[in-house]
């Protein structure tokens, strides 16, 4: 009988998984809680407006579509049943499998403060890039409105929480958005008086980059503007502001980037967790003891791999690539490998031509990272027509400093009294 | 002193009527409750996953940035005070005024039924664009999760109700998803059995046309695979489908295109409305009583103009335009002119190739009247990046049959048990 592999999540573990298994004489059925796959990568342009959100996201069936064997499901998993091996799905529907690919992913974590959460929105999903880039444009629409001019410095202070790669990226560019895109907009301040604030825990940006580059980065931001708070700990966060100890920032709009936490599909399995509620996995990426059930991407713990695996997007398609291949070794009456992370680099995007980059020893920083960087993501974005989309909105960007999505939407986007 | 024209609401009317005051020595404020003016004739393009919505929309500081004697306002009115000569917000701020152009046009109206209203949303704003879409591509998501063939089949009934322009635009175009964007996507089912019915309570589509045209029209909608209804009234409609007399149709999705009324400030005057809810203005837009308010748009019953004008686009922006100009005019010292609407012709598309257009006595159909369409569409979109970017998604739409917009977000857009 035909295998049935099922693979939770369509992230990039779950799609690069799905798709390797293109010619297997199996039956894979990918389920994930939304209709798309997300280049997570460019998620923060659609949260600072410089990118539709379909620019960056595909619908999963379309980009399976050609691929026979593979069965897209809108749903969300409950439970995995290692025993019974089944997965239970959100209405109680049960999907049995012969192998499993867990791919759900991280999501914020806010260290056990989930009341700063309403207050502190992260950028984990579409939803997420939506509501930030709602409080940050409504923000200044607030500063028109607002004649006090304490309350109006609050509306205009932006703090991004965490220095990592995402929290580098929105400082960057909410700088770029204050001082140049809303320029001559606004009848009542002025919008580059807007102050932007980078709140890192540890002495430097950046920590998995070398210091030597996250002094550039420092630098970078600087000059875009950004104030770099670096060795400082947020000790509360409410409607009004941030708390770093005995000091206040008062600001209506914080950004969460500090840290992320599992999906909490893993702690069903009965398994042993790391502190981040990943899966502790075998080298090969087998849950201990069953080897017909592999995890991958930033749900996995390779407690094995040394440097550990980083929880970035080439790692979980490495990881998903590997996975699939593991199981047509199975079907094929080989072994299982084990996975072995390969380095191609690691680049990170700062604004408008600064970015630091290490390909190995090689570290480049200023307008050529950055170039770098735009090649990168734009090779990578999935799918012809989002590549000439994001190129023209880029494009047309670069010279204008506009950004081309700057509608509110959603829920709370009408003025409330 | 310079005198202070407050503008309520930026759509076609008030957008047109804030930039012909370009040049006068006048303190213009306009107040909007979104951030951007909205291209709505092409909103169906948003609810049916073909446009992005920055394509459709432009954010109205934007638009103004340059006009120096312009303020733009994020905020709703709540009600005007024409004794006191102000405008009174959400949170009690008041806007006082020399001169006022009301321009917040229309909602929908479900004639008394608002209990229809959660089960057959409308289509005015993004938000309701973007409720629409996801009601639509979830619709066939459920339909691959479902097992109970009556139960699929009305995951796949789509039912628009009112077959004025919005509803055969969106017929036509669920029809094309249905027939071509989604073949080969679903395994379970086929997309092309999906059911698309048109339910007009008239006994023609397109009742502002002429009977040859709505003939024309109604033999397109079913070449492209509507079932097109005449003459039928709907009685009810809940969670699982409509009713229309002794008959029940099971469905879904069900889209409400069937009567707007007008935006509720205009009940704040204390002046009498028609059955619309709309303003009854004398022939030169004023207040009857209060020369100094105007009112444009779909929010006036200009009473004494024959025919009456059409809740169309260009009659807005024509009367925009006149309303500022009868501001000019006050300003030099001349009398308030009549308001005349000058009709340069009716345009209605359908799907691909398909459309009816009226120039005068000239009428045509097909694909002669669709590229008129797309030409007059294109052409009026404001901004030349929306222009392009548009263009783009169409001219891969037309020969991929795919639509770029396919991302299901926002409240509801996760499984639900």
């Amino acid at each position: 009988m035909t295998q049935r592999v099922v693979i939770l999540g369509c992230g990039f573990g779950g799609l690069f998984a799905a798709r390797a298994l293109h010619n297997a004489p199996v039956a894979v059925t990918v389920l994930d809680r939304t209709n798309h796959h997300l280049f997570q990568p460019l998620l923060y342009q659609v949260a600072t407006a410089g990118l539709a959100a379909p620019a960056v996201a595909e619908p999963i069936r379309r980009i399976l579509a050609g691929q026979k064997n593979a069965t897209v499901l809108y749903g969300e998993a409950q439970r995995v049943d290692l025993a019974a091996k089944k997965v239970v799905l959100e209405d109680g529907e049960e999907l049995p499998y012969d192998r499993l690919i867990l791919a759900t992913g991280a999501r914020d974590s806010y260290f056990g403060h989930d009341d700063w959460a309403p207050h502190a929105p992260g950028l984990k999903t579409l939803e997420d890039a939506f509501d930030i880039r709602r409080r940050v444009l409504l923000a200044f629409e607030h500063a028109e409105r607002e004649t006090d001019p304490a309350k109006r410095a609050a509306w205009l202070t932006f703090v991004v929480i965490g220095a990592g790669a995402t929290g580098v990226e929105m400082a960057g560019t909410l700088a770029e958005i204050a001082r140049h895109t809303l320029k001559g907009e606004f009848r009542r301040f002025d919008p580059r008086n807007a102050r932007v604030v980078l709140v890192e825990g540890t002495d430097r940006v950046l920590p998995p980059y070398t210091p030597d580059l996250s002094e550039k980065a420092r630098r970078q931001l600087e000059r875009l503007g950004v104030t770099v708070w670096l060795g400082r700990r947020v000790t509360g966060i409410d409607e009004g502001g941030v708390q770093l100890g005995g000091e206040r920032l008062e600001a209506r709009t914080v950004i969460w980037c500090a840290g992320v936490t599992a999906s909490p599909i893993g702690a069903t399995l009965g398994v042993p967790l790391d502190r981040a509620g990943r899966v502790i996995v075998e080298p090969d990426l087998a849950v201990p003891g069953h080897p017909e059930v592999q995890v991958v991407g930033d749900l996995a713990q390779v407690a094995a791999h040394q440097p550990p695996v980083p929880g970035v997007a080439p790692a979980a398609k490495q990881m998903g690539r590997h996975a699939a291949r593991n199981i047509l070794a199975a079907l094929a009456g080989r072994p299982a490998q084990p996975f072995r992370y390969r380095d191609y680099g690691q680049l990170a995007t700062i604004g408008r031509s600064a970015a630091v980059a290490m390909f190995g020893k090689v570290h480049i920083w200023g307008w050529l990272a950055w170039v770098a960087w735009l090649t990168a993501h734009i090779y990578f974005l999935i799918g012809f027509r989002n590549r000439l989309v994001v190129l023209i909105d880029w494009a047309w960007a670069y010279w204008t400093f506009e950004r081309s999505a700057r509608i509110v939407i959603g829920p709370g986007a009408r003025p409330e009294s």
